[in-house]
């Protein structure tokens, strides 16, 4: 590591995060599972499989238009779970709340909590309440961890695209960070944004009746598709080829990029995911998303290349072609 | 609810505490499972019986004689988890890292994880990491989360303690809590105190291995093991009688709480255990413990009675008796 000291950026998702965790923490708890990176773990449990993951929520403002903390921390963990191809079935909750939170924000966020759970089919079984005193946190933190069980023996991975494979996304990118961070301007209401965190799991069960081996299935959170789609390029060893003209934007979201001068394939998301499939599922598996409620804009916007090996490149609304690396340093910090 | 804001003493573990689970978060969250208020849920996972449990760190110091925040994120789960009669196999991590936290000091901690995991025989298999700014958390905090197997069928629970039951603890109280105090008044080293975090599934192991049915086991964490022990006499509806002759206390831990003011009883342990069990199964487990390094100094403390229901109370070294209660407020901010 170049530093001596935790930086912003090794919490953005991107190279940084990458590194602190290549770097630092996997040394000392290297073992198969770990290694895989993938947004959840897969287990053996007394000879069944299981997918096992934890997401922390630091999200500020914690309230924003259409979600809150306690929504993204429900949805996070259960499209963690959603994208190894599994079923969520169960949530814990810590919370580490901060001295003075006002008792009805904390009901508006656990009713939000609920609402989300419900929606999602979840039990929440297990939690646990810190407080701290006045200054120590910023208003409230929450972890959550799932636990799911695989709909297929064939678990997609961000290892698994291969050369000829389609990548699917399921609506328009960058709402969820440009709403958090315009909200922190006081303009997501005038800009009429709204975040897209959203449960993905019923999505998921679909696309997981029409196909028994979707290759990759991944929820570009930090950093955004772009980074998402590099980690999966170097996870897989492949080129991966994004068009810009089908990559589906909101004119609401696209503008309040260009205000706040940041570039929307770097932006979170927490309602989208990229599904990679090959092109023969390719239909069966798109016509399916649209039927649902949270696919119905999903869109073909890219593929999957021999090469150059390890990277992204975007075919650009001009006919150009420029690499897309993954997020360096924090565009955006406390997103989600 | 009596406040409209939280109060640091919502998150003793104590009275405040109870209050707020009982009134404002579980009407959100209500199932079956979660109503059971034990370490952690007992689930159905594909007809196999499963434990499931979460805990958030936020001690202050992170360090401190004898062990640290990484220490007792590991070893708090772990024994949260063996306090369902169950063995730890998974757990899960969730870093909140305040911007500036020297990269020494969070090797130090991953280096303590490590070392604690590998003592319990535990795999961290997922993770996340979140980096918040400068003064929006203080230094770290860590959620972690765990999955185990049950032993047996009759799994322990506060609510299982039955009349003539014998409780027994595994060694000195209130050396976690004092330790962290007198830490923060830099008093720690010149009292020679030391924390007695410490993984705690090789001695439960131990103990399922000659009895079968042990009714009850509790870590005596937040609150001490008086508000442990008023939990569990509610969840019975029985009467606990603590012989205060026999409740084990090193001199220096007892020192230190007289010069810091402070009850030993409502002091929390990271190391400790209560076992209730029948008279008939008393003398079996307590040699079994003693034969073991976590219990060599395990002692029977007191006994469960019919009356008074609901109620601990301590019959006192000069023959008088007097009610305990649970821990009012908040002690010790921050303990674990």
């Amino acid at each position: 590591m170049q530093y001596d000291k935790i930086l912003l950026g090794h919490g953005s998702g991107g190279k940084l995060s990458h590194q602190l965790i290549d770097e630092l923490i996997l040394p000392y708890f290297s073992n198969k599972t770990l290694k895989e990176l993938n947004d959840a773990a897969v287990l053996d449990y007394s000879g069944q499989k299981m997918v096992f993951s934890t997401d922390s929520y630091v999200v500020d403002p914690i309230e924003f238009p259409g979600g809150d903390i306690g929504k993204i921390a429900v949805c996070g963990t259960v499209n963690d779970i959603s994208m190894m191809g599994a079923k969520p079935l169960f949530l814990s909750v810590g919370f580490i709340i901060e001295e003075g939170l006002p008792l009805e924000t904390l009901r508006r966020i656990l009713a939000s909590m609920h609402k989300a759970a419900e929606e999602a089919g979840i039990q929440i079984v297990t939690g646990d309440t810190k407080v701290v005193p006045n200054g120590a946190a910023d208003k409230l933190f929450i972890n959550t961890a799932g636990i799911g069980v695989p709909y297929t023996k064939n678990i997609p991975s961000g290892g698994r695209a291969e050369i000829g494979d389609q990548i699917i996304i399921n609506g328009p990118i960058a709402e969820h960070g440009i709403t958090v961070m315009a909200s922190r301007e006081g303009l997501a209401m005038d800009l009429a944004l709204q975040t897209d965190s959203a449960p993905l799991n019923g999505l998921v069960e679909k696309i997981m009746t029409v196909s028994e081996n979707i290759h990759v299935l991944r929820d570009p959170t930090r950093g955004g598709i772009a980074t998402t789609l590099n980690e999966i390029a170097r996870q897989s060893s492949v080129g991966i080829r994004i068009d810009e003209n089908q990559v589906p934007i909101a004119p609401a979201v696209a503008s309040a990029c260009e205000i706040l001068g940041l570039d929307p394939l770097y932006i979170a998301n927490e309602g989208k995911m990229l599904v990679i499939c090959s092109l023969d599922d390719t239909h069966r598996v798109l016509e399916t998303m649209r039927a649902h409620k949270y696919g119905r804009e999903s869109r073909i916007i890219g593929s999957v290349l021999k090469e150059p090996k390890n990277r992204v490149f975007l075919k650009t609304v001009i006919g150009g072609q420029r690499v897309i690396d993954m997020l360096t340093g924090e565009q955006l910090p406390r997103i989600c």
